[in-house]
Formats: C-alpha cells, sequence, structure tokens
C-alpha cells in the first residue's frame, strides 16, 4: 500500500468572518476549526501524513493551539504563498514520497465525512484526479449581463469540494507549471498539464466555513450529527 | 399606480423534511413559515393583495393554523395542481386586474427582504419581467458524466431566487400556453412566450427552507437578524 497524505491549506485571514480570528482558529465544539479537520483525517486513517499549510504569521498562533489544546499528533507545518497556488505548491514540496498519494483539502471544511475521505483515495489512478461533488440545488441561469441571461439545465452542474486526491508525482509536476490566474483548484492545475479528473460524490455538510452561520451550522453539527 | 399582488405559492408535501408536517406549516418563532412569507410581504405594503395557492389537501390544516394564529388578514386560498406551473396557472385565475403587478413567490421562503419586493416591483416593464439572482458560492463544473466533465467560470452563473415579478396580463398570456417539462419557474414560462427576463439583486438570506438546518437558519434569522 502506497503512503498516504493529507496536505491541508489554511489560508484564509478571515476577512468574511468580520473578526479577527482567522476563521481557521475560531474555537467551535472546544477546539479550532483547522484541529477538527486534521483530526477527521486521523479519523480516516491514524497513520495518514499531515502537511499543514499555514500563512507564515499563523504559524505561532497555531502552535500555541497545539499547545493549549495538547494537540501532540505529528504534522509538518509549511509556511504558505500569496496565493492557493502557492501554498499548495510549498506544501507538495515537503512531499518527497512520489509514488503516494496525496489529499489536497481546505482547512475549513472540517466536516469531510471518512467515507468522503476513503473513497477518493481509493479512486485515484494513473493520471486520474478525483475531486467530490454535490448537485447545485439553487436553479441558476448563464449571465451576461442583468438584461442579457439565460436559463440552463442545474442538473448538467455539479459543485466542487475538496479533497482533490492525486499521486503525488503527478500533482507535483502539474504544479511545477507557471501559475495562472485562471487556476481556482487543484483540479485545473491538474488538467493544464495533461491530468485527467474523474468525479466522485462528496458529502452535503462538507461546506467551507466561511461565514458566522457556517460556524453555528458546525456547532450544531458536533452536537447533533443527525441535523445534517 | 398600478394594483400589486403577491402570488404565494406552497405546494410542498415536506417529504425532503423527514417529517409529516408540510415545510411551510412549520412553526417558528411562534408562527408557521407560510405565515412570515405572507407577512413580510404585508410588511412591504399593508394594502397588497394576497392570493395563496395550498394543495387542495392542505387548505383545512392552514384555516385552522390561521385561528390558531389569530391571524386574520384578508387572502384568497387557491388549490394548487400537480406541478407548479398548474398551482401558479390556478392562482392567476384569480387575478383579473390586468394592468396590475404580480410577484410570485414560494411560500418557504419568508426571509425575502422588503427591499427586494421592493426592487422587483418598480423594476418590471412592459415585456420584462423580473428575477432576483445571487452569485453561486462554490466552484463549479459542467458534467456529462463522471470521467467527462469542465471547469467553468462561475462568475458567469448566478442562483436564482424568487419573488418573480411581472405584469399581470404578461404572464397570464403565457401560462395560457401548454405545459413543457422544460419550465422550472415562471421566468421560463415568460420567456417561451416571447417575454424578456432582466435580473436583479436578491438578498442572500432568501433561502427556500427544504432541510431541518433551514429551519434552524431561518429560526436564528429571526432571534437575531445581524448573524446573517
Amino acid at each position: 500500500v502506497d503512503n498516504k497524505y493529507a496536505l491541508i491549506v489554511a489560508g484564509g485571514k478571515g476577512i468574511r468572518m468580520g473578526t479577527d480570528i482567522p476563521k481557521q482558529f475560531i474555537e467551535v465544539g472546544g477546539k479550532p476549526v483547522l484541529m477538527h479537520t486534521i483530526i477527521q483525517f486521523l479519523n480516516y486513517n491514524s497513520e495518514i501524513n499531515i502537511v499543514l499549510v499555514l500563512p507564515q504569521e499563523h504559524i505561532d498562533i497555531w502552535k500555541k493551539l497545539c499547545a493549549k489544546h495538547s494537540f501532540n499528533t505529528k504534522h509538518k507545518i509549511v509556511a504558505g504563498g500569496n496565493e492557493r497556488f502557492f501554498s499548495v505548491k510549498n506544501g507538495l514540496h515537503y512531499i518527497d514520497d512520489k509514488n503516494s498519494l496525496v489529499a489536497i483539502h481546505d482547512g475549513v471544511r472540517p466536516m469531510v465525512s471518512k467515507l468522503l475521505i476513503e473513497n477518493s483515495f481509493n479512486s485515484v489512478k494513473k493520471n486520474i484526479g478525483i475531486i467530490p461533488t454535490i448537485p447545485i440545488s439553487d436553479s441558476i441561469r448563464y449571465v451576461e449581463t442583468n438584461e442579457n441571461s439565460k436559463h440552463i439545465d442545474r442538473t448538467k452542474y455539479r459543485a466542487i469540494q475538496t479533497p482533490q486526491t492525486f499521486i503525488v508525482d503527478e500533482i507535483k509536476q502539474a504544479y511545477n507549471k507557471d501559475y495562472d490566474l485562471s487556476f481556482t483548484d487543484d483540479a485545473g492545475v491538474f488538467e493544464a498539464n495533461g491530468g485527467k479528473i474523474n468525479l466522485i460524490d462528496g458529502n452535503v455538510e462538507n461546506i467551507k466555513i466561511t461565514t458566522p452561520n457556517d460556524v453555528i451550522y458546525f456547532d450544531l453539527f458536533l452536537k447533533n450529527k443527525k441535523l445534517i
């Protein structure tokens, strides 16, 4: 069996939260959001290798939080870049285990299911990366301008989550190419380098925690998982 | 000034809620969701004419709820059809005031803002219907199959809400055409009859209440609107 890595990217500055605490550090159910996220990967497999990418200026905060919460699980901490692309690239630099698999995951998605992590790793194949998607619940329109838009069939579109999972060597090669503004996720970088993407089902609770309501949602989730 | 109508469609059977109570009848903050929705239109304009479309088998339940909550505001109750198309069509049948305006709204969207209702009515023009949209927050892909999907630019797409607002005569003409399975909202019916649609900004809280978590979200909204 190949080694497995979780590359967890927590670059957010918390601007959208309307608070000084970056959202990955907000404590919910007694622990920072980011710690919940890491623990969920360990719940999936206690042997998984964790690489955590944080903005340089957050590394001390994180270390203090780990001390406060007696979070002693070994994990590699890497300083991020100005864009998500460079943060992921910096994290991949510390993974030399070329034939292993890496799941690249948003630090603020603590509700990722163990089943989704398992399916992600199990579905990766040579030159095929795996990303989770869920149906879009709203009706949507394609919009040129407010006066020029058209109805589209929403069943043809799906919303993307993380983790996005790849063979380490392949995704590292993709991240060695130049940065392009059109890259919005790892799948895009992988495809730009000739890789193929297969979709699997995400889990609907696996939202990005970006607003105060998302924090409440997560708190309720921890208190009563049947709610969701 | 033309008369204004709110045609509120509450056809849901509540199947997705995992409960026997249709979601429009669930009490939040002391009142059924549907009553909150109607009251919000009255908050916008106490003179607005309310036409409420309910499944035949829910009409007695609704009347009992109105008695229980001493909800005495005059409103026309109309029995719905098997599809939303026929429910709206049945409701429009009871609006004879041809040059007036009608806002067609989901009964389970109680968090519609007064500003959105106002902007909707004020933006309608001859042969132009108005629908509210909000940005799509997730990355999305166009999906043929799990093995054949592609990244798209989500800034070109927007999620649709209600109310969808029209000149009564024009939307009635559109609803006189035959039903087509491709109709997913009033805008689609209107466009199929040659009408044009302009978009305005919706309000993000104006979600459809379809899950237990949505109910919690609405409860928190009522308790502390600053949350959202």
